[in-house]
């Protein structure tokens, strides 16, 4: 097996908010993760699948073909946009890194044509990083 | 002369939008980065300061101060903040790259308690840049 | 089962000694790593989670309380120091990458509140990175 | 078990190109990696070894002596190469990330003395990453 | 005074080779770099353009705007080249890093429409870079 | 003009205490840097030369050759040592980045064969940057 991992990037806003919470519940979980307006992120996401490379090839996907997928498929659906309000996703799922990182798998898993998806990761900030392989 | 530099982090959200424009032309000339709710980024502030070092201390400018003066001058107001909405100084200007720092510069100047402040670098993303050296 | 990461930075001095071996053979073995007053990083403390997303939160581990364990427990006690001389954790044990990081596991695993302790990577240059998963 | 992994880099050139073909399969296949006299890449390749850090050391095996084994085995014969002209490896095999990935581990995999080789990581560009842990 | 910088990246080879001199003069100047076949890096350009932000937009220039100027007039012409072979500017120009950043300010100069250009930074390895700023 | 950069890095220690000031006036003005067993770094170190490319070459100054003046004039007389027990420079110059800046330009100005030294711009953490020109 060879693990094949193209990065992407995109920027976005998010608010941090539970609905079936008070104010004051929002405000003491999540702080100022919680400002009314949003605020945003460079997110950075690599994309990882896993496969034997072709014999005829040398390549387990071609990271052209990767890279238009991921593109296509997820962040031209997040870049530039505000998470909670402008991305169905979002409706009823918290933006958090790791729900960002699990519906980018979800997102991804179908459309990925050879090799098998192994893992999503999702920089949110330069400190804060999450990883999903499935449930 | 010695130039000494102190970089931070922050993440916001803005919006480019000029009111007093159509929204079709607002549109053309700000593309996604014109888009209702706003989106985001992680900004990472370079400010740098010029002086001779102390001869007592080795220093221009002790960088836990300059730490303390960019953070309870310019970060903390902007930090997890939708910069249209939030932000005072960007009511009557719009917060593209080149006016965030010009901002920077002009509220962290009279702060700076020994060497000049020299230079804002500020960066969007990893590939977008601004300098400014003042007036 | 989600993997969520902190970054966390210190700056400490280190020397590469065994007491039980002679000079020569210090020497031979450690080379430039047993200069006698030490020398010095900026090591870099990736510490990573493993857990399911509570619903309510969508967080594994709420990533500022996961940086409050990791500075309380661990940075603020070898940040600035001497690991040989000023740190009772490495009086009988030579402060290797891969010994620093044993010890910061052991140190905060029985910290963590929720989601299980994954893995301690330590970064002591730009180039020798070590890992630890626990025995 | 800790794992420990070195950094290096080196500077080559390649073409991927599968002699089988016709030109225009090729074309098809590989698009602009196919162009004629090659392109290149600063790669960048992460080793890792696993093993129990030694009582008397605290190493699993000395940093100092697997960068040795790898710019002598592996850098040294690859760095500042046209890869499919110059370096026999490559006669017969297209040099995909995923290909050299692969070689690496087979040249270095006898010549590490202590721990086992766990890991090879090569990054062809800031964004196309492989990794490969053996058949 | 506000500096506006774009990074991209293009991947190309080279060879460093003076055809006035003898090989013995070239391997001896040029030593790996001289390698019959060429090597290659990931070049990184970072284009520098300088003037006063227009108060309509907050731009100096639209990024957008110089992402595709870069693009269009010197990355598409150089990546996934072979500079010396395959393009028509090193014919009789040696392809230093020095070289190619003089290039791409010659060739980039005329086409910014609004500020001028100011800098022309090249990394042609994380520890080899050039900038060029005019005759 | 050129500008031509290379990029070394070295590890070492240092403590910040002025010995003509009590044990309390060393505390409250340098803080943990003043930690009496010292603590460390990895430096980077970037020195810049300007000149004209040689026509012959189109190099202002072969870096192979930089990399050599910095390593064996600066570099291997700082990197894995206590600067303020190891380093003569430091006898009576407290070893701040300021510091070791402008003693890097004294040490290496005059052995720089080609080109005249521009810059000298050390990183004594990520975020802590400084630069030096000459007096």
């Amino acid at each position: 097996m060879v693990y094949v991992t193209r990065r992407e990037t995109f920027s976005a806003s998010h608010r941090l908010y539970n609905p079936a919470w008070t104010d004051a519940q929002n405000e003491a979980v999540f702080d100022k993760c919680n400002s009314i307006h949003g605020h945003g992120h460079n997110y950075v996401i690599e994309v990882t699948v896993a496969g034997e490379p072709d014999p005829q090839t040398g390549y387990v996907l071609d990271l052209k073909l990767l890279k238009q997928i991921i593109k296509r498929e997820f962040v031209d659906k997040v870049d530039h946009k505000h998470l909670n309000l402008d991305v169905e996703w979002f409706r009823s799922t918290i933006p958090t890194a790791e729900n960002i990182a699990r519906i980018a798998w979800d997102v991804l898993r179908p459309k990925i044509p050879s090799g098998a998806l192994y893992q999503i990761r999702l920089h949110e900030t330069e400190n804060n990083i999450v990883e999903y392989r499935g449930a």
